[in-house]
């Protein structure tokens, strides 16, 4: 099957990537510009994408898809979530057209937790969506526990392929809150190198702690009583939060596929083997393989 | 029995508060100056308090006891931890003196997490021991669950009058990084009134959550959606971090005795009567109360 050229567009908060595809999926060239949707005032989000895009649309029978924050209600125009379970087909009749038949965003994926209560409590994500799917296109799965790790790291339960439901963790902000901000910062040698074996005694302690809000505390206490060297106290709270993280949902987890930068994948398929759950990671590729299978989709 | 007229100061981080008691452990005159310890520099501690309370000291049998974060490494001089179990009689022993038999700093209290983990976990107070020591005298308790809600609130276990252990939560530091800090700050309206159903919501919600570092994510998305007014989430958010610790220690909680502003205690009744904890709530009478009883104690 030949495919149209493909421009596959990641427009996050606070970067711009796109990648030129070929007919058979693979990238020719790919761009990157500071120029995330909180550097575009509204009413220039065209202007913009014509000024880094401009040259590869001019083939005749391009198309653009455009996943991330662009979507948003400061983005580019707003696509509202598609609700979950979805698959392909929910998310390829979900685009959000911008010009029909060539430049569409991908809408992000909301979801409802059961927790039966008065107030409902939705969960969403956009631009991870397009990720997932690639994921299960690289592997070829149907099945799997998709892992994004960051500053809101998602878990997303994925049965016949489709997104039945997913969960977000504040866990890199809140690493980033307590690093710069918080009481810790004070003892905290933020820019100490990597030290595993205190990451991984911060899984151990979180898989144990009543809270993760107390455990965070004994970052404090272990600078009091010099318990643990300075310099491996952020690798140790890193390893808090992110076993907090695992504590609430490594025991639902099956074969899961970690997608991201490898610095924090290694992180948490390290965490992850520590509990005895396997996984494989994936890095970018993921982004393009997913607006490849997606477009694939649509001219199917 | 006749007392030696007592000066109690409570030195803390940001703020040197001090009472006069009479024989009888009335107060006879309180006090507070802007003059915490970051304020003060190293070696100027006694000219600070000759400044703020040379006068009372005057007396020529006074006795004078000083609680807080006069005693860390930061401060007058440092008064080691009192490790745990700790009562009356642990405490007046450890005291710091700075001028034998005329003026002491309270030592903090310390324990161990039995976590059976390679780091020893730490926990530590300094400045809450006196109020819980006076909370149990106010009450004539020797058994209670003392909680003390604040920037890092405590929850300390005590049994025939000994602080048996004590956890200690960054709830209060971690709703001011979330409310000033982090995304939730965008659209969290931090002077709006506060909201009982929507704190009662918070708590509720953080009962069958798997983790705080997802529930906080749906102050965010409860914007999103427009599930709840904009001036409730500020009270949702309080009530899911309050939410969280009361799910970590509630359940072993017992005859509890709250000790804090009124604002906080009153917080952490509403959320304990909604899980069945009966409780009371002692304000800052329980800090002069428990100078009173060490200072009874060291003349018994």
């Amino acid at each position: 099957m030949s495919l149209r050229p493909l421009i596959a567009v990641d427009w996050g908060t606070s970067s711009l990537r796109g990648a030129q595809l070929d007919a058979a999926g693979r990238v020719v060239e790919s761009r990157q510009f500071p120029r995330g949707i909180m550097t575009v005032a509204p009413g220039q989000f065209d202007a913009v994408f014509e000024a880094c895009f401009g040259d590869w649309m001019q083939a005749p029978d391009a198309l653009c898809l455009i996943s991330g924050m662009a979507g948003s209600q400061q983005g580019w125009q707003e696509a509202p979530y598609c609700p979950c379970p979805a698959g392909f087909e929910e998310l390829a009749s979900a685009l959000h057209w911008l010009q029909p038949g060539r430049i569409a965003i991908v809408p992000g994926l909301s979801c409802l937790h059961s927790d039966g209560l008065p107030v409902p409590q939705h969960d969403v994500m956009r631009g991870e969506e397009i990720q997932i799917f690639g994921a299960l296109a690289l592997t070829g799965r149907r099945d799997a526990t998709v892992v994004l790790p960051g500053t809101h790291s998602k878990w997303a339960q994925v049965e016949a392929g489709r997104v039945q439901g997913f969960r977000s963790f504040m866990t890199g902000e809140v690493f980033a809150l307590l690093s710069q901000h918080s009481i810790l910062s004070r003892t905290l040698a933020t820019d100490a190198p990597w030290h595993e074996g205190a990451f991984v005694h911060g899984v151990q302690l979180a898989q144990r702690t009543p809270s993760v809000l107390s455990s965070i505390f004994a970052t404090r206490t272990l600078a009091l009583f010099g318990s643990l060297p300075a310099v491996q106290h952020p690798s140790f709270l890193s390893g808090l939060l992110i076993g907090e993280e695992l504590r609430a949902m490594h025991p639902a987890a099956r074969d899961v596929l970690l997608v991201g930068n490898a610095l924090l994948t290694g992180r948490y398929a390290l965490a992850l083997s520590g509990l005895g759950v396997a996984s494989q990671s994936l890095g970018d590729e993921a982004t393009w393989a997913g607006h490849a299978a997606l477009a694939q989709k649509l001219q199917a």
